[in-house]
């Protein structure tokens, strides 16, 4: 068995695959979870069943160890409790709609539980045998799931630990072609040090396949080396921007000069004519161009960049000698891309697409949510050279898991520490997996809980499709129960606007008093609604309602917002003075929204206690 | 409560905190175990009463659920099978002596598993108030521990994470005067470019605090825009070095060209003389030195390089207007720190120690550990900026859980990527934890295992110094049983050598046969032996005797190893042909292998386990 799933999904229940918003499945999961505990028992005990225990009944009775057993339940007595206080009710089908959080998948919590146990260290092969399998497989798991034929990947420690080695990646490989010229010169003669920086990754992988021999010196005249970073040009990453990108670039040592805001469009998708515009300008003055971030799924909209228009932009481009690196951050919406492949993990055409949709049961009522454009983004990842996704979200997999995916395996080398015939035999796994990537030491258990997803969930139309489905249509049903919906608090109507059709299963929105034209008094409006929808002034365990927020602001967004903004009845001016408009943000993740029956249920309580909120703001 | 332990930890027995060699402890384990998840149930439960559960006893009994149950059952068989097929034994009370893995604290896990079914995010305070706030008392206590009055910590992905943090904070440091005079150049203007480059930390962090109205302005100047780095200077790390800090040095920009290798002496630790030259070399020719790590607990050897010298260096130098960053490797031996720190948490006076660890039972036996220059080691990492800690090392956390401490809290905002206003009202945690350290998304849960680590064990020598000291009393039981060891097969008689004697828990040796001068037999020799005492040739789980070897070659280690090797017998000219010396390594992290009674009845096992293994190798 490799990467294949074991069993037969076409049953699948994704009831049966948490533990429930009231603890319905506690018993699935706690047979399960004492049955693994009982097998490593086992295990430990039959491992030189000649060896005694050295814990003896005699220990166990004395003094100490009893006082030390009650401190110990004194500090689980704490612990417990302070979760309890503390903790966010995301577990909830229909009241949660904040940040990107949701019940997990059970069978993940019980493999990181059983995993555990064993406590394998995946950064070398030698230290967790059992556990690095596992991850080599979910690697190629995530390599399928891109369409990257010859890809490799493996879990990272989170997203922004994803997305810098995509830069590290960049980075090492723009400055590879200047390197192999020190090293070969030969091989490069006729190019110019612009050539060298416009050339296609596929080529320089073949060059540095024929001169292998000079591997290593190669490398040592790469980036790695502290040389030439100035002159890999420009890293363009979407106005949308996760701080994470800037923290990246820093960290790369690339540097927040080197990076360009691409504007966004009113989707809050990158502005790909604008893209154009910005290299051709960027190339006239003869700088390169390192690479550009295609996000799947922004951190603030959930929003699908074209990646399918950028990647026939550097098609077009590199016929005039023009190419960067593409990254795409799909660290929210990588897992998407399972709702789009079919039983044999190949992408659905699309005027296939709803008939398969309906053969698995992908959505339980209408697809309001498929549009061509977001279709065909998904399917361009194929075509870009590595991509973040992260298990702990969409993956319903417990934090933390990140993971990175690589076009082509050989790209691995230009970042590695150890020559590659470092293998052992037998295997086609590394025996130093933390010589090809950015951590060194990490939990088995994590791959055996990414690994234990995948296997009960196939990442494809049969599996994970579906439980994509399920948050999506969830999310549609949210926001077309919320856009336009009005309340009446004394003599004000407040209505609710959804802030775009939404590409994913993120629906931003804000409240507003009917016929209000004054744009500050809106964003308090919604500063004060999160209040009493968050711990702030709500508390999290009582709060019958909750949601998260964000600002767009000109320094970061532009005037992105505008259209939105003066569709609400502002005018210019007032974006001009207020600079900014306080957005609420629902990740719509509930394994359970998507059912119309629970929906309307929650939908009759929700509605009432923003009524409550929105009472309990205009009479303060 | 804050950072103080809840419980009086008089009688603490550490038996009570494992799951036992062989389970003797499962009953406990699942006790609190299946409580914490009833508690947690019961929290969800409660949360809204007058919601229905959405999973219905009819959805239950449904055919897909059941099949649904039915796979994922036969998905945990493979699971469970795959784990026990290929994990190692490090459980073992006395027969796994190889890599840094053994039993790890029983309410760590029991904590990790509980704290993820709430699944926290540490990224930022609104995800995981509870786990959020765990983290930040477990960072105040990693200061204390490091004897950091001002100082602050956090958690982090592994060692190599941390690393990469703090080679981070000492490049945008170095780079901070150089920001400051641009932003406001009355501040330095009698500065030269050398005095700015060789400001103590203190001064640049009070000049920062004076002029922060100036902070993001400075800020944006410094090495985080991608310019100067090449002006830093060299980054020295010890020739042992973890190539992890490598790798850090070319991820964050500085590069390669600038690392700089530092000599080790015959006991593998930094030989300080020889910094001192390197520095002086290199301020004749006007370059600056970014930063040295010094390491406590090097992954090869367990040896700790003598921090009291390298900051007696620094002070000297800075008379001289030369000075440097300090970090502190202490991945492997931060936890360390913890049996040199009183009931007070203050560091124990060298004269009283013997007479605090008798009070404490810190040893059953003789105390054949503790020298002077450990001692004071350990005592000089809080002259430091910063340390890497690693609890899922020695603070027996399962994996991964890594740390970073910073000297002085202000430091932080040199790396944030939020104004430091941005603070949640009535808390001092940041809102936005992910802005002030190198990853984003962590889990809550890894904060709850080590928040409940240092609570049932507190960071000193009544709690975890007690651990420590059984792990270095096993250290050199082992240490004492096998130098000098005799083993016959047939006609030859086969020797054990110590590599040295250990500074910490590990122990490194060697095989050879008597009278043999060939260094080269004597490296197949050992090379063969780590063959059968692992998964190699011996197989894991029905293997009797485990342990891990590694290379020292002159590549890396120069010419440090000769001594030993001439100890043993080998000339000069046969180091020379050979370049490299072949060592078996055991990390002694056993909680039982220190009781007398335990370790004299696995010696013998252990003996004849090597007795068996040698005799196969000579008659293969």
């Amino acid at each position: 068995m490799t990467k294949k799933n074991i069993i037969n999904p076409a049953q699948t229940n994704l009831k049966a695959l948490f533990l429930g918003d009231k603890g319905e499945n506690v018993d699935i999961y706690k047979t399960i979870l004492n049955r693994m505990i009982d097998e490593h028992v086992g295990w430990r005990q039959n491992y030189m069943p000649q060896d005694l225990p050295v814990i003896t009944p005699q220990d166990r009775r004395s003094t100490s160890f009893q006082a030390t057993v009650d401190n110990m339940n004194e500090v689980f007595n704490v612990l417990s409790s302070r979760l309890r206080t503390d903790s966010l009710p995301w577990h909830s089908a229909g009241r949660f709609w904040g940040h990107m959080n949701s019940e997990t998948l059970l069978p993940s919590i019980i493999a990181y539980n059983a995993a555990m146990l064993w406590n394998g260290n995946n950064v070398a092969y030698e230290s967790s045998p059992a556990t690095s399998k596992m991850e080599e497989e979910v690697g190629l798991d995530f390599a399928t799931l891109m369409g990257y034929k010859k890809g490799w990947g493996h879990i990272a420690a989170d997203g922004s630990i994803a997305n810098l080695e995509g830069i590290w990646y960049a980075r090492n490989f723009k400055s590879a072609p200047l390197a192999i010229k020190e090293v070969v010169p030969h091989a490069l003669e006729d190019k110019t040090e612009w050539e060298l920086l416009n050339m296609p990754m596929e080529e320089t992988l073949d060059l540095l396949e024929k001169y292998q021999d000079h591997y290593d010196d190669i490398k040592n005249r790469t980036a790695r080396s502290g040389k030439n970073l100035e002159k890999l040009g420009k890293w363009i990453v979407p106005q949308t921007k996760h701080y994470s990108w800037l923290k990246s670039a820093d960290i790369i040592g690339v540097g927040l000069d080197q990076v360009i805001a691409a504007e966004v469009d009113s989707e809050y998708r990158m502005d790909v004519e604008k893209l154009e515009t910005l290299i051709r300008d960027l190339a006239k003055q003869e700088i390169p161009v390192l690479g550009v971030v295609a996000v799947v799924g922004s951190t603030e909209e959930g929003q699908v960049d074209r990646v399918d228009q950028i990647v026939a932009l550097r098609e077009k481009l590199a016929k005039e000698g023009i190419y960067f690196y593409i990254h795409v951050d799909a660290a929210y919406g990588g897992y998407g891309r399972s709702i789009f492949l079919g039983e044999d993990d190949e992408f659905i055409p699309y005027e296939d697409i709803e008939e398969v949709y309906a053969k698995h049961g992908v959505f339980q009522g209408e697809n309001h949510w498929l549009t061509r454009e977001v279709y065909d983004s998904f399917k361009a990842i194929s075509e870009c050279e590595s991509v973040t996704i992260d298990p702990h979200k969409m993956g319903y997999v417990p934090y933390s898991a990140g993971g990175v995916v690589i076009k082509d395996v050989r790209m691995r080398d230009i970042i590695s520490y150890f020559a590659t015939y470092v293998f052992k035999k037998g295997a086609d796994i590394p025996a130093l997996l933390g010589a090809y990537m950015l951590e060194g030491s990490k939990a088995g258990a994590t791959a055996a809980a990414v690994w234990t997803a995948h296997r009960v969930l196939p990442l494809n139309v049969t599996g994970f499709g579906k439980l994509i489905g399920a948050s999506l249509e969830g999310a549609f049903r949210f926001y077309r129960m919320i856009d336009g919906l009005e309340f009446k608090v004394g003599d004000k109507v407040i209505e609710m606007h959804a802030l775009t059709r939404p590409d994913f299963n993120m629906v931003d929105y804000v409240f507003n008093e009917k016929g209000n034209t004054d744009l500050k008094k809106m964003n308090d409006l919604n500063e004060e609604f999160y209040a009493y929808a968050s711990y702030d002034k709500g508390g999290t365990y009582g709060n019958e309602f909750i949601t998260s927020h964000t600002d767009f602001a000109v320094p970061d967004y532009g005037n992105s917002p505008l259209k939105f903004v003066k569709g609400l009845g502002f005018s210019q001016a007032e974006w001009d003075k207020e600079q900014k408009v306080t957005i609420l943000r629902a990740s719509a993740m509930s394994p359970y929204a998507h059912d119309e029956k629970v929906f309307n249920e929650y939908s009759e309580k929700i509605q009432q206690a923003i009524q409550h909120k929105l009472e309990a703001i205009y009479q303060a």
